[in-house]
């Protein structure tokens, strides 16, 4: 009965990326946990910049620092 | 104080349905648990498809394969 | 696919009433929203009241009052 | 490592007001416990008012209520 | 900056199993997401089998009809 | 209606610390956002070291590298 949330800044991740990531994660918890994959839901949950602080500002921030 | 949380893909649920939720399952923990209406909160998380992930595959992937 | 989390506070709510909450809350969303119940998955999260804040006290220093 | 979701209803917050929550949270969390703040994510989740429930109703709901 | 949240019934995982998770999915965030492991975060929680529901029933109710 | 999470590793933080964090961040909410304190609800998640993965790795196994 696994339920897998991963927060990610929205910054361009595709389908495909996507669908690797739930392929592996559930692998991870049916090797490691003997979890059955048609009990594993996981859902990818993209999040702004302007929405996701890290070190007290906001990754807008940090983006346009690393980029300058 | 109860807040829940209602995740679901993305598929058309309409504002009518919403707000049925919403009300039903305030309904269920006031009579079940006596939890007092005006201290519930219920948010509804839509999630799109390429981002929900079940059985390691997204449901973008399994709703291809249920309409063909 | 729901996902459903529902957080509490930790106040001697009986496994009868938790399995009464889950038997409704998947109800609902069966007939509202037509979801498998096969697919529905409810997680019920319980939380200390000192952990519990609201109108910026915690839920501790609520029932203290509430009692007095 | 603290992970801090904020769940608020999306009716026009802007980017510095969610600059300024993000700041004022990371410092609290570094005084109060001594988190440094390289460690500290937050996350502003803005959510649809016809998908926040309060009291039985969307917020939508109330929202009208309250201007009408 | 992912951050990752893993629901699993509490049934005995053990700290290896644990540790082992956390590092398979930080690789996989790696490597297909291209997130440097330093900003990932993953937490494990579990929940006691009277308060995951699925089918409508509770855990404790399927493992006994399992068991049975 | 904010909801607020948040997660922490559980290392002995005392209910003073947790109330002083529910008082700031509803605070910082009501300053900021204008929510009235009454809608706020604020739910600190202390999370056992072994549950909390950073850096590919569990925080028990960080901290005894701090410690040695």
């Amino acid at each position: 009965m696994p339920f897998v949330s991963i927060r990610i800044t929205r910054e361009g991740v595709t389908a495909e990326q996507k669908a690797q990531v739930i392929k592996e994660v559930t692998d991870t918890l049916e090797r490691v946990l003997h979890k059955p994959p048609e009990w594993t839901h996981i859902v990818i949950e993209e999040v702004d910049t302007d929405n996701w602080g890290f070190g007290g500002r906001t990754t807008t921030a940090i983006r346009k620092e690393q980029a300058g």
